[in-house]
C-alpha cells in the first residue's frame, strides 16, 4: 500500500471505529509510516467520526510531530509511540474506551476468545493499571512517554491490553486488522458477559485461536469485512 | 414461484438478514433452484447487505460452482450443500453469528421455544461441535463436504443447529421461512436469556410448538411480515 | 375529536408504536367509534409500520367488519372486542409483543409501577394463560370471540394484561392514552428487570399510582410527549 | 460567552441529550442568565428534540417568568430555580430520566464513578426521595419551590442528585459540563451495573475523580466531545 492509500485508509478506519461504536467521542487509531519504520501518523485531537485527511498529522515514535500546522494534539500520543517502539511487528494501534470492554478491567473477569470471528485477539488478555507505575492521583490518559512505556511493557507479545478504568489498546500487524480486531475484542466481550450468566463456559482451544487467527486476517474475510465497514460508514 | 422471482428474493433475503442484524459482515443465505433439487444459488464472497442479483452463483449440491464467473466464493459453502444433500424437504439455508445464539452454543443452557412468534423453531435445537470429528486445531470453519455432512447430521431432522463457538444453521422449506425462523430464532433465544434472570420459565407445550409453526408459517403471518422487513431494509 | 381526526390519529398511532418498538412486524391498534360505541376502527392485516388511511376497516364489537372491501383482516381482531364489549370506559386497545414485557408473562414476576413516566399502567398487570380455558394445543392466537371475552375477563378493571408467552393487551380511555401506556410499559418492565439485579426495589406506592396516572394523561404531559413520538416517526 | 451564544448553545444542548439519549420526551436543561445571576433560561413545555430558539423563557429565581408570551410551560421548572438559588457556582442544570439511573434510585447500590470519561460526577451521588418532605401521595414531580428547595438541599454540594422512582438532576459550572456530565454519569451507570455482575469493581481512587474532574472539562477534551455531540445530533 502506497503512503497515499495509508493515508486514505487511516481516515475510513477512524469513521469505521466511530460507526461500530468502538469510539464515541474519545479514542483515536494510528498507522506507522509506510517507508520509515520510525514514524507514524495520527489525527489532530478530533473524535475519530469527525477526522479528514487534513487532520492527519506525522509524529516520530517519541510523539513529536514532524510538523504540528497549528493544530491542536491528542494527550495521550504516547499510547501509539510507546507501542511502536517496544514492538516492530505492530503496524496500527487503537485506542479506545468501548463499554464492553470496561467490566474486564475493573474486576477479576479474564476476557478470552469465545467465537471464530474474534481471531486474533490472542492467547491472553492483559490488564495495566496506571496505578501501579504513576501513584493513585493521575487522571489515567497515558500523557508521557514513561506511561507509554509502561503501557507497551504490559502489553508484552498480545495483541489487546485493557486499561483499568479507562479502555484497551489493540495492537495490529495492519491498520485493517487493528480494526478488525478492536471491533472483535468487544464483540467477543459482549459475547462473555452475556455467556457468563448462564454457566460454565466452553472457550476456543489454544488451536482454535490460532487457526482462527490466520483465517479472520486472510484476504476472504478481511477484505469482505472490511468492504462492508466502509459502505456502512458512508465512506 | 419461477427461477427469477426466486433470486430476486434471494437478494432481499440477504438484505433483511443484514437489516435485522442476523448476520453482520458474515453469514450467508441460500436457495434450492426451484426447477432442479441437484442446484442451490448463494453470493459468490460479499456480506450479505451489499448482495445484489449479479454476485448470485448456483453451484451442485457438492458446492461446485456452474460457472464461477472469476469470482471469490465462500469457504462455508458446504453448510449449504451438506444439508441440501441430506434434507430433500429443505429448500433454503441461512449461515449466520446472531450474537443472541452464541451463549447456547457455549454453554449447557438449552434453547427452546418461549414465545408464539418463534413457531417453526422446532422442538429440540441442537448443538454441533466441530471438534469432536475434526479435532481441537480447526479454524471452526466448515469448509470442506465432511463438515458440511457431519454438521447436517447433528441438524438431524430439525430447523436449527448451533454451532459451538462460531453461529447456527437454520434450514427452511421455504426461502422466506428460513428467514423468518432465522429472525425469531434470534428473537427467542434474547427472551429465554433474559427469563432466565427472572427465574423458572413457563415453554410453550408439545402442542403449542406444533401449532404455531403451522400459524407463522401461514400467508397471513408470513405475507405480512415480509413486506414489513422488505420495506425496512429499502427493498 | 372528529371522526375525521380520529382515524388520522389511528394512523399516527400505528407508526409511533413501531417506530418506539413497541410493535414489530406484528402487533395492532384499535380505537372505538367516536359517535357510536358499538362500533370500533382498525387496521387490515398489515405491520402497523405501514398502515395507511385507506387500510382502516370498521367493526362490530363481535369483530364483524362492516365492509371488508377485499382486504384480509388480522385474526386477532376478538383482543379488541372482547375488551370493547367488557369495559366501556376503554376507547382504545394495543395488542404488541414487546420483548421488554415477554419475562413477565412467562416467570412468576410480578410487574408493578417503578417510575413515575409510567403513571396509567395500574395497581394490578394480570397474567393470562390461554391453556387455562383453551387447552395446551392452540396456537396461542386469540381468535374468536370466547377467547377475547376470556381475556377481558383476565383483563378485569385493569389497564394492561399481559398474555403467556404471546405478548400483551393494553386498555386506555383514549388512543393516546393506550399508546402512552403501551409505550411506558415497556420501560417500566425494562427498568425493573435491570433493578431487580440490585436487590430490593423501591416500587411506587399506591398513591404515587394514583397520582402519576393522573399527572400522566393531563395535557401538559400527554401533548407534550405526543408531539415528540408523531415528530419522531416522521408523522 | 454573550447572552446570544448562550441561547444558541443551549438550543444545541437541548438537541445533544435527546440525541445521546438522557432525555426522551421528558427532561429538560437550564441556564443561567450570563450577565445577571438571578435569572435563568429554560425552554416552554415541549420535548428537548424538538427546542428552538424561540421556545426559550427566561424565568426568576422563583421560576416566574419574565415574559411568558403565551407559551405553556414546564412544571418541575422548580429544579432548576432551587438549585440555582442554592449553588451561586452552578450556571446550568439538567434534569432527565435517563434508564441507566433508575435502578440507583430505587436500590441500595452507589452510583460510583468507575471509568475516567465520567470525570465531574463528584465523590458523592446523593439519592433524594420525595417521600421523605411531601408524603405518600405526590406525582413525583418538584412542582414547587419547597420541593425544589428540598431537592437541592439533597444535593448539597455535589454535582448529580438521583431522584427516587423518577430520574437525576446534574448541576455543573457550565452549560456544556452540564451537559456532558449528564452523559457520562449515564455511560458511568450502565458501566457499573453491568460490571456488578462480574464481581467486585476496582472504583477509581478520590485522587483520581479529582483529576479526571479537572482533565474532563479542560478544553482539549470539552470542545473535542461537544463538537462532535453537535455533528451527531445534525446542528
Amino acid at each position: 500500500m502506497t503512503l497515499d492509500e495509508t493515508l486514505d485508509d487511516l481516515v475510513v478506519a477512524n469513521r469505521i471505529l466511530a460507526h461500530e461504536n468502538v469510539v464515541d467521542g474519545f479514542g483515536h487509531v494510528s498507522v506507522r509510516h509506510p517507508e520509515r519504520a520510525d514514524r507514524f501518523f495520527l489525527s489532530c485531537s478530533r473524535s475519530p467520526a469527525l477526522v479528514t485527511r487534513d487532520d492527519i498529522l506525522e509524529f516520530d515514535l517519541d510523539c513529536n510531530p514532524i510538523d504540528q500546522r497549528g493544530k491542536t494534539m491528542y494527550s495521550e500520543r504516547p499510547i501509539h509511540g510507546g507501542i511502536f517502539q517496544a514492538r516492530p511487528d505492530v503496524n496500527s494501534v487503537v485506542h479506545n474506551h468501548a463499554l464492553e470492554l470496561i467490566p474486564f478491567g475493573v474486576t477479576a473477569v479474564k476476557l478470552r476468545q469465545i467465537i471464530h470471528t474474534a481471531g486474533g485477539i490472542g492467547h491472553e488478555i492483559p490488564v495495566w493499571d496506571i496505578r501501579k507505575g504513576f501513584g493513585e492521583k493521575t487522571n489515567l490518559l497515558v500523557s508521557n512517554m514513561a506511561q507509554g512505556h509502561d503501557l507497551a511493557s504490559a502489553l508484552g507479545p498480545n495483541r489487546v491490553a485493557l486499561m483499568r478504568g479507562h479502555g484497551a489498546a489493540v495492537a495490529g500487524p495492519t491498520l485493517r486488522d487493528a480494526v478488525r480486531i478492536a471491533i472483535y475484542v468487544m464483540v467477543n466481550a459482549k459475547l462473555v458477559a452475556e455467556s457468563m450468566r448462564f454457566g460454565e463456559i466452553t472457550y476456543l482451544t489454544d488451536g482454535e485461536i490460532e487457526a482462527t487467527d490466520a483465517m479472520a486476517s486472510a484476504p476472504l474475510s478481511m477484505d469482505r469485512v472490511w468492504e462492508y465497514w466502509k459502505q456502512r460508514c458512508g465512506m
